[in-house]
């Protein structure tokens, strides 16, 4: 008889197999409008709005740069974002252990606060309940986004150039032709928790780059001519870019030289025998731009205060559905999604 | 130093104080609309919209007349019926225990797949993670609902009567004469979840009335002048008619008699020693109408699957803010909100 693995809820193919084995084989009616379960988007559409929802489940909960509470409101708010949509509420449901500190969960509030605040949108509503089990906290969030005069500035762009049926951003948006930017150095977050489970988060430096991302994304697509956004969560950037290349039917190039990354996040994974490709980002976004708006988009996201660190990694060629690294020494390697994140919990 | 207790979580007058003094003293920002955190209401208002949000953790995941499945579909579909709205798109996020079986989680998705195309609204966007804790399934459903022609119409009537400044239904809409109805018998789903664990369910035959509401919800306001409404889930219609006092700033007075409930209900929770008022139901709702319509709504609910227990059990009066139960016996007793649900994890 089958049981449910540590893989089966990690991003990556392990995921992908156990929603299509379970939740869509089973579960009948699974859209209310254009984009729905079966997209398995960052959100789903109804009517003019974007809807999505994430539960966090990150051990410990509070680590280098971040915290649950600050993970929470920044995945929803970012699962939005990258559709273009304009954060406009969000819920939160948390499930706490039965002697759990108060002052642990004021401080983990106040960090919600604080992002909420950041982001500029607030939870209307909520529920709590108290378990037994020992689980510390657990926070659902779930939020509402709406279009908006970036977003419309954005499709407009695109159309100049080719069709793009859709009113939000969609993973299948990417075309021929498209660069690829990724808004920061990958991997901080993964790493930031590794290092804290491994013990050597003094030696490492290593800070989780959860942030809520509506502001620079915004900016970016007020330039226009955005066609495809992920946030590279579990799975890294290796999942992110397999998924868009998979759902738009596309070929994806980049180079291994150009991809921001910290020089101690990749002494760390080297030194664990892990790929930092893999790794999770709480505040990085990867997108594909049609290619004479790469620049000003590229420039708009440096501006930012997340978005300093944005760089060019590649483009869009052919429709393999695959994505080939171009590697330092001049190879070529396929980037397959990993089965799972490497690190465990990581939000 | 403070610690989270198990009735801070369990409805009542303890996860009220919870409230007060960690989410709605920490978090600034708390609306979108007309409905926010701080009403506390089934749900919360968003452009022309419902939002709401519930986790579940009940124990066990499968009881007599329902599951984990169907209860989390339907408490989410009820939480926006109840404010008027038809129910849109939800989102399931569910974090499940590693080596939890395949089979049962199949029951699960195909128990909620039921009762998604029972209440014909669809499961939109989800999220799943495994975690090594032993909690079997924890599922959190979030839901978007809308204004419909039956809400129009039943606000349209009300304001034949008397002003109601409001586009949804909401806990703070009754006024003084309205008649309270409740839909069925109640403490059905509390009684069904504790015969279960006290290994008294052969012998009590109680099932759960664990059901998806709209149908029944959107008749009876066809007819019009449903003022206020709510599903009596944690503590019960105790806690559900205080809420609605208290908010409405009136009184209420109910007659003992007229409360529907099952012989076996009542008897089992005279056994067990509890109250059968403070126990949870969760496909029953209690509504305050306008008393010249309260007939025709009590004829529509009596139509439907789900309402043909429904009775008027009594009438707003006064400004106390408390409920007074008229007993059997000719006397007149408070009714308090329980500090919590007297059955622990019971949705």
């Amino acid at each position: 008889m089958m049981k449910i693995r540590m893989e089966d809820g990690a991003g990556g193919e392990g995921m992908a197999k156990f929603l299509e084995s379970y939740v869509l084989r089973l579960l009948s009616k699974r859209r209310a409008g254009e984009i729905g379960l079966d997209e398995l988007d960052d959100g789903a559409s109804v009517r003019d709005f974007i809807f999505t929802v994430d539960g966090h489940t990150v051990r410990p909960l509070i680590f280098p740069g971040g915290d649950i509470g600050r993970l929470s409101v920044s995945g929803t708010v970012n699962d939005l974002a990258v559709m273009g949509a304009k954060p406009l509420a969000l819920s939160s449901s948390m499930i706490i252990e039965a002697g759990f500190e108060g002052e642990l969960l004021e401080r983990i509030l106040r960090s919600m606060d604080d992002t909420m605040r950041e982001a500029g949108v607030p939870i209307v509503c909520g529920d709590t309940k108290v378990v037994e089990e020992k689980i510390g906290l657990f926070v659902t969030t779930s939020g509402i986004g709406e279009g908006n005069g970036a977003l419309m500035r954005n499709i407009e762009v695109i159309r100049e150039y080719r069709d793009y049926p859709h009113r939000f951003i969609v993973d299948r948006g990417l075309g021929e032709g498209d660069l690829i930017i990724v808004s920061g150095t990958v991997a901080d977050h993964g790493m930031a928790i590794l290092s804290l489970r491994k013990g050597i988060e003094f030696e490492s430096g290593i800070e989780s780059d959860v942030a809520p991302l509506w502001g620079m994304i915004e900016q970016a697509m007020a330039c226009g001519g955005i066609t495809a956004m992920k946030d590279p969560t579990r799975g890294g950037l290796s999942n992110a870019l397999n998924e868009l290349a998979r759902k738009s039917g596309v070929g994806i190039e980049i180079d291994e030289e150009r991809i921001p990354v910290k020089r101690e996040v990749l002494a760390a994974s080297e030194m664990l025998g892990l790929n930092f490709l893999d790794m999770a980002s709480e505040g990085r976004v990867v997108m594909g731009v049609v290619r004479e708006y790469a620049e000003e988009v590229l420039r708009a996201l440096r501006r930012s205060r997340y978005g300093k660190d944005a760089e060019i990694i590649g483009e869009v060629r052919g429709e393999s559905g695959e994505v080939i690294m171009r590697t330092r020494v001049g190879g070529r390697r396929v980037i397959r999604p990993p089965i799972g994140d490497p690190v465990p919990r990581v939000c």
